[in-house]
């Protein structure tokens, strides 16, 4: 039976973090979603299409990675709509964990048939996030240490690399 | 390709938690090993013989786990030997993954290719332990919730339910 | 002397980790009281009738335990006009406990002759908390397991049973 | 009923630490005892005896505080002998609370009707530990910050002033 | 060379605790500026004005302290701007270790020729912050433990010791 | 007047991330000293003579750091003896920051005099301690990541590359 795992997010924007766990966790399933969930009341920097986009674009190199998007659903529906039998999850820090151990009882709970199985996020990445690198933009610096390719163009185009936003 | 899993520790006794862990592991891999670990200076509770027999009889259920066994060696260089390319780790709380978080970083640069997951323990096992366990037998005291059947009954023979240990 | 105590919240709603807490602590009073603690601003899911009609259907097991509101005030404060000696709080987490340390220091600042007495939460309501009963609540998830039959009747009542909220 | 508390330790020796949790402690309860408890198998730095002594000198302004000691026991077994329904435990940092939470797990499957209650260490004795005192006298340094007159006496008498311990 | 130091904050108000940091930083380094940032669209309780006059009077005793004020600022540009190597922070918990660890790897980023060095704060001011001052000042209780004279009288003066804030 | 620091450590052996720390202070001060702390009974695995050495070697870069070694002795003193005003240290975590923040309380006490300040370990040394390479020589993994060539000498001089120590 083909194992079939998720990876859920806000991905406003996806960043190199998000990718490191991504192209890892790929070689764990036979397909991978990744599943960009938002809710109706809760705007972010970029729309959806937009994200969707950028994450489509990154994760290009990895064959069995498909992108989703799904509004205001809990990640187990999400997965049991696509036969996903595994969430997968990154984790940086303690703070991570708490938060995470906390969703993992109620998924258990919502849907004992899934799993959540996590990486530790790489070292290089434990500092980045979407947050951070909106708060970068916001000041005019320089991101693409921290996002991928994808990310810096639909930056440069939005923005024209000038205006404050 | 077959995707083979490896869970190590010492299992001094096996308890609950660790079975936990074994089980919902098993499904994530074709065939997942538990490897004890063990120093040759540093003897423990239980001999090698009597872990591995508790664990195997505890594992039953299991039909794609086996025991195995590794003196002074790194999990990685088992997991080499076995063809394994995933270690597999249970987190309880941040003191555990602060540990995992150094173990994955020296994992990843003595194996690059070799890659670490992790599942939650279980609530209701997060504060059994092999150590609390032999702790607990010290003491005299109950130990069936928290290890499987095979413990119970190599305890009671090998301490005959009498003496204090 | 009788020895009063005081457990604040604002039970929005009540949980069985809350209840746990009140149930443990009521044998340590003579009376304990259960404050549900409110804002003027700041407005809640379920009123502070229904919270009250809530709690105190659920405590009546406890014969020495009684609600009372209290609003725009401090637990100190409301522990002084109630004769109680004591505040009685449940600490789940780290997290919890950087709270309640800064709490603790600020009270015995204003008022030194109150104490504060903290009992940790049974594992099996670690991760139970009024925000994510209203979050399980937004998802139509059935809640029964984690409160007092009072909150069901009342979220059924509210609710219908079939609305989002 | 009358309400019965019991705080152990290893107290080798006593520090104003112990002693601003068994003031606070004392107010609690119709009796307090305090349990000196240790292992035939590790020695200390002052004998049982000795640590009795500086405790009960400590203790005298507390009229219901009554200092017991116990070999090799479980606390929960000491409780149940002294008919004290409750242990009281100080807790200063994350640290303490994770090993709390643990021993609250086991003395709650091993004696479900003792409870533990639980005081925060005031913040200008955060940093106060036996062990720490024991440091400081390792290296000759003024310790009657720390420690109660009783202990100051006990160490002038013991050393003299003079040698390294 | 001179060393220069930059110790920022919103000091909504000034504490003890952000004096404590001062005064032990201004020993080290030949200049030390205080840097008072502030969003444009983020109002807090008192005005920047009010911020910089409570807060020159507290440094007054420290002759090499100088205060300055900036808007929409990055620490790391303030600190270029006013020629100062070294960013001064304080640290009271690991929460606030979390968030440093984060700024401090971001502002290597952005100015790796710039330096953090953090001081530990005093345990009497662990738990003083200016939003727990601002909450102390909502409920009219007497602030004076933990913030300058310079502060306590302006609040005198601003709201006459009678309104609710 | 001259700003003097002092670092310590036992450096058994230095790594890359003691280098890190010593390499970022020496800029804060006009002299840094490196002391080489060590107990007559706790023997390691680097000889005192040996630690000095890999250490003098890989500090040579930096013209005002001097490494010293000191028997038996409080860092306090030491900083005392060479008129160092200031302790410098490392951090990398919630535990090391519970450890500091425990020594600084007991440092200040000791000698108020001195001032200890801290320095975020850089990310790409967070889990480099010399344990860990002392275990990595254990299992005869290569170690020239973690420390700098003058402890690859002289591990290669002392075991031969060879032998397992």
């Amino acid at each position: 039976m083909a194992k079939i795992g998720l990876v859920t997010g806000s991905f406003d924007p996806v960043t190199k973090g998000h990718l490191d766990i991504i192209a890892r966790a790929s070689r764990l399933f036979d397909t991978l979603y990744v599943g960009i969930l938002y809710n109706r009341n809760k705007s972010g920097l970029f729309t959806i299409a937009e994200r969707k986009q950028m994450l489509e674009e990154a994760v290009e190199p990895y064959s069995n990675v498909k992108v989703v998007t799904a509004q205001d659903s809990l990640a187990v529906d999400v997965a049991r709509e696509l036969k996903a039998g595994y969430l997968v999850r990154g984790i940086r820090d303690a703070k991570d964990l708490e938060y995470e151990a906390s969703m993992d009882f109620f998924n258990h709970h919502l849907a004992n048939d899934i799993e959540s199985v996590y990486l530790l996020t790489s070292p290089e990445w434990h500092y980045v996030s979407s947050s951070r690198v909106r708060e970068l933009m916001h000041f005019h610096s320089d991101i693409s240490a921290f996002v991928p390719d994808s990310v810096v163009k639909k930056v440069e185009e939005k923005y024209d690399n000038l205006k404050r936003i």
